[in-house]
């Protein structure tokens, strides 16, 4: 077990103990509303098609939170049958990087849409998308507490809705089959993935989580001790007053909570040594879900997942997708 | 001397190499003018009074860079005589704190207005200060990277603006005297303060910059091995692509190149081993200062200035203000 | 939780299990007879008048342990009216500094004397006292080992009393009121100011004493990780043969057997966080003083105080002192 | 510029200086006929068809060094066409990983054979592959110093062999067009595709090197002061005897001194902020290159290269291969 | 208590829980008797007299595991009289360095052999045996996972053998009482120390464990926090298929589960504070031996014992040896 | 080279430039004079007969600077025969610990007389013996700051003294050749060997200095990143009006100026990456030495010394002590 966190045998028990706020259904559906009303069609520009031959790739543009404009990467097989269509969302601190890392499942036969993460990259991927809220470009982590005094202006609100939104975008991609859709990513890109199933319930049919980050965060903020969950933890050491009402914000996008809302067939990994995102509050997450599910446990796994994880995710996909 | 840095003997002859933008003073005015225009008078609101008596306190809200809302502290001695005022910046990662924080001045005489920094605060002080164009409240850094493409956008622009529209609002506080007015801070503060001082030359009389970040960026972020200068340093390892973009940026805030226009009076202080701030970066602002100027050196000193400077400073300001 | 200590409900009923000397109090009693008489006035010289007008500051250096000279500083505002004052302890590592930096109290109508660490002085601000008796033994660096291996020749009753001494001089210095005396302080400031208000229960109206140092020393020197608890574990991993001695001669200095002698009303800080010096430790103190009290609880606190602390602290003065 | 090296105008003219053993050439040819002799046909296992379809992937044993089994990767697009192939190699303390890991360049029509590296994986992939010869003396942790005694006992000597013995068996991989064969890699990789295409001087048309690690190693283990150059020079401060011995050992693999021999074009990467492998140790390898070549100056690159990379290597292969 | 470990009043009721291997002593049996059949015998040179006169110092070469050459030092007392012989095992990383760090034993009357250890040499001290039969599959740097996945191949199998045999030479040495032997280590010297009593349960007379490695080893990679049992969880993480696989083999060579064949009379050491070899895993191993048994406890020992068990030992020699 | 330091060709040729004190020669003899007169004879008291046989062990008590008690041990082989003896002087932070950790010189013929440091030891082994003058002003944790206000204070002229009277004690122990003396240690044992070596040039025949500490002590505190160089340089970071004196004590116990005093025959080793006592600073007493001399150098050697060097010791005592 990690340092921080509880014995191993207490981790299969480990549920959740926060209230989720009054109507979290009511308050995330306005939000969603919202953002669709101020929703302009995609933008798709062929990207390098020679360096890319036979997939296509496209840059995409789409709205996302409030309308904000989001980038992302398109990549399919030659072909125009409609596919299965995989939605990646990206961890802490990076971008959307380039096509070439995200060659994988169109190699494999599925279309792939990557969503840029707003007003991130730079730490190990580049990124393309301004936090239009706030910033012009992409920066330097630290965004764990910008607007953190209130749901509707936390980062994270906007950043979920660019996900939600980023599902529906996919749907409607040429060559997509929007009934086959799946959502993946690890880390913070594990939490999205969880965030836009339980949001997009409708839609997602297949959710991979990886290690997720943002799960069960009353409990990681006082565990966890390396970043980025020490930006919260940081900022409240200080910012005393704040403590309730941040408290109360992060309710709003505890992933945790929203997993009970998820339908799709789940496959999660923890890493039982994990000090970034500690196992219990993965496992809370994963208690939360209601549909089917399965995790894959790495008894030594630190914040990483092993890379024979890779083929456990194809063959969930080929098989559920 | 720290490893990061040329010899001693060297320091006293490095002067900044990067070129001026050109029409540095035309852009800067436009963009004063642009700040000017969008501002409204400072609201004072009395804060505390039975905590604070006899000292006067008062929370200010006044009008920053495009108009954003920038909040502040104004103490000053009990009575009305008009006073010469010190407005202080704070450095990177803290906000203006609480007035309790900022007595000294007072308690000697002197006006005092502290400057908030717009989207800092969590560190080790509390902010209360969004960066409107860019978030709704304070957070916690990384502020060094955003909008770093366009000198327009920068974050830096707006928070020199910040300052320099500080000057204005002090010179028209209630029971200050326009015509004795000093600047001050330290590391990021004592950037702000040479800002300040280039920007409203015909304002500032005094200007004190303990160890200043921000000077003669092109080489600090090459030299600076330690937060927050790696922020650009990190960012750009991945956005290879933003390095001339960014470098140009960096010129229009680089207070070795705006220091040739202070005409204030100006109290320095170095670290010999500052590696957060390394020395020659601060002697190459030092040196373009051509305005009458000390420098206190502190040859084992590293970011942090010794305590007996601030008797330094007061025995600075009694005399020169 | 910080990982070092215990789950936060526990810390609510913790108490102190080690057992008190026989014969605590008379051996202090002794300990502060010989103190006392081998004391001479204190002697008051005017510093840098010119400097700090209008208030007034006198470089003092007084009789502590044994007769040995021990520095401080006394700051009064304007006037000669009698005054309450505050006596303020200095945290581990840094000495009694400048007076620019102790003008709060001043400045809101207190008189002010700040007591300097005997041999210490250099981590973070200046300190000007030697420790005239030590060493009686080997040591590790640092002072907390030095003179361990008995209570009579531990550096910590040294300096607790020169604590109580300090107590008695500002008592009467020119323009105190003797009735209205606090004493405050943070970390190895907080432990003083418990001691001081312990041995001195008689003088001491209020006692503020911030994530106190020197608590439930048993506990704190097994479970804390970082210096300077560390200095003591280090140094008995390797004496071995002094652990029984050292731990007894601890029961003579710790501040949670001390604080069932506090009369004064007590305002505390603790960091659920704080790593330095861990929240048990601190709770252990608090949980014995049978005075008024309260706690100001930073749930995200780490080994600092948020600064709006500081105005909780001028409100209770404002109200108790 | 990293702390560890030299100025960046030095950099471009930075020859390394360790003079070549007499008769390297004569040396390796000896080592290359005997793994010839040695090496019996590899053995190509299909891998998991349903999961990787439309790709085909398989699970390659192939003769390295003395004869020892060596595992790969084989993947290609669908289809029989001769295609021209790249050989990966990888970087220090992984192994070949999963072919999930390796798509790219088959979903871009490119036939990808990828060398696991003996005795290695496990710091972050997964290896296959044993050290079949390992044990000639002491060893520091980690194999930079096993064998090091002896140029003909030395790990490197095997390493490099199998990395001349992949492009061998991968020209004749069914589906290969032999004419047509790249080598490429990262750090350990860079180095392995520098030896490679050095020992392999008749059979490489292209070679990748990314911030190339065991460049000019008589300078990087006196400036390297990160693993895993450090685990020489840590070896050496203790078997100070030795010192001669290794040195001696080391000029044998010296990339530097073997891209004498490159004639397949080359395409660099070097980030002149890199502590792992110094960016003087990358030029001097660079600038002994006599065929055509490029290099991708990252200014401020750690130990990585920027994702934008990878699309400047696609290109340079898009038109070189 | 040390962060990773449990409570002190845990440790004296805790228990290995790991069930052994079927046939353990079976297994050991056949390996220690396919180990003598390949014995040779041992060949002594003499190592400067001139240096080491009274003393006579010879450089021994034995038969180890598979009959690979070993090496080690035999010091002892002028004369020829049988003699007590101690045995002494190195710490990991470390080798059997040079004679002159060895005279304590022969000063004051012992016989010494002291045994290198096999691939080890170069952290702290240097070493001469290589481990000749390395190299069974992948590994992470160190020798901690090295043949990991099978009982037969692992290179703890192949030291702990070398260990026995160091036993069975040392007791036909010249000038050896072969009925007065010891064994003694610290960290992976107290493992070797123990195993070599457990094997060589019918000549070992005395065992002096220190700090001991390799006890409990299931609880020991879960909760190890530092190198070098991270070796084996960091390898695992990414390894999860062999995770099974490693478990087992790691019962064959866990010294708690071996401590139940010690019928030497023996002398452990713990420090509580051990974050490298935490303190439930020796007592794990304590508390399995059956024989006559001590252990000296150091309340604040970290990885080290304090310099007084020297004598500690030096006493049980004499009165038990 | 260590990155604090020169290139390797720059030590051969670097010299002290601090100038010696006025009359350094006068003040020592002064201090000498004094010493000498406050001395009684030394006590020894066996220790732990039964234990120790066939060697001879005495605790020693003797008169240090101003007559302070100063510990030591004396080992001596079997037999009354005048013996050459050996005087040890200890590293910073460790005690003289017990015998056992001193026998190799007496196994080998040589009479050794181990010297304790004042309050020094906890750090890695222990010590016995009071700093009984210290306390003279302010001081960093640790003891590099003791008295460094005034050369007649500071606790190097205690300890260089107490070293001196060391060589006089050992000279007229029981069974000692009083014409047969060497001086030997490591880092700050090593500066101690080279004082005293330098304060009792009539008695000294033999100096071993390894990788000695104080040396060229302006520059190395100006370089030295890492304790215990950084106590001062921290200490005067705050304390900046004492630099001056501070600078000024250095000189009467600068190591590279009194080694101009040393006529024994000497030893010398260096490791050309040590950054604790980094190579200049070595070179720099080196090459004042004007009597025969050597020096191991260690080109890839940290703070320690290659085991190796311990023969190199042993030969070099056999031919000249």
């Amino acid at each position: 077990m990690p340092v921080v966190d509880m014995p191993e045998e207490d981790l299969l028990r480990h549920r959740v103990t926060t209230p989720e706020p009054d109507d979290l259904d009511g308050w995330w559906a306005a939000q969603l509303a919202r953002t669709a009303a101020a929703a302009t069609p995609p933008v798709l520009t062929p990207h390098e098609p020679d360096l890319y031959r036979p997939l296509s790739v496209y840059d995409v543009e789409f709205s996302g939170a409030h309308g904000h404009p989001v980038r992302g990467w398109y990549l399919r097989p030659p072909g125009d049958a409609p596919l299965p269509v995989v939605v990646t969302y990206i961890g802490y601190g990076g971008g959307r990087g380039v096509p070439a890392q995200h060659t994988l499942l169109p190699s494999l036969g599925f279309a792939s849409f990557v969503m840029d993460s707003r007003a991130q990259g730079g730490r190990w991927s580049v990124g393309a998308t301004a936090d239009a809220g706030a910033g012009t470009g992409p920066e330097h982590p630290g965004v764990m507490t910008r607007g953190i005094s209130s749901p509707d202006d936390y980062y994270y609100t906007r950043l979920y809705l660019d996900a939600a939104r980023a599902v529906d975008v996919a749907a409607g991609l040429p060559g997509v089959d929007p009934g086959r859709i799946a959502v993946t990513g690890g880390s913070q890109g594990g939490a999205l993935a969880l965030a836009a199933a339980a949001l997009r319930g409708d839609r997602v049919r297949v959710c991979h989580s990886d290690v997720p980050f943002l799960c069960d965060l009353h409990r990681a903020i006082r565990i966890g001790t390396t970043p980025p969950y020490t930006e919260i933890s940081d900022f409240l050491a200080q910012h005393d007053a704040l403590v309730p009402t941040a408290l109360n914000t992060l309710r709003y996008v505890d992933c945790a909570l929203l997993a009970r809302r998820i339908t799709a067939r789940c496959l999660f990994s923890v890493g039982l040594m994990d000090e970034t995102c500690p196992p219990s509050t993965v496992y809370a997450a994963y208690h939360e879900v209601r549909a089917p599910k399965e995790i894959t446990v790495s008894p030594f796994g630190k914040h990483t997942t092993p890379t024979s994880h890779l083929e456990t995710q194809l063959r969930h996909l080929r098989e559920h997708l």
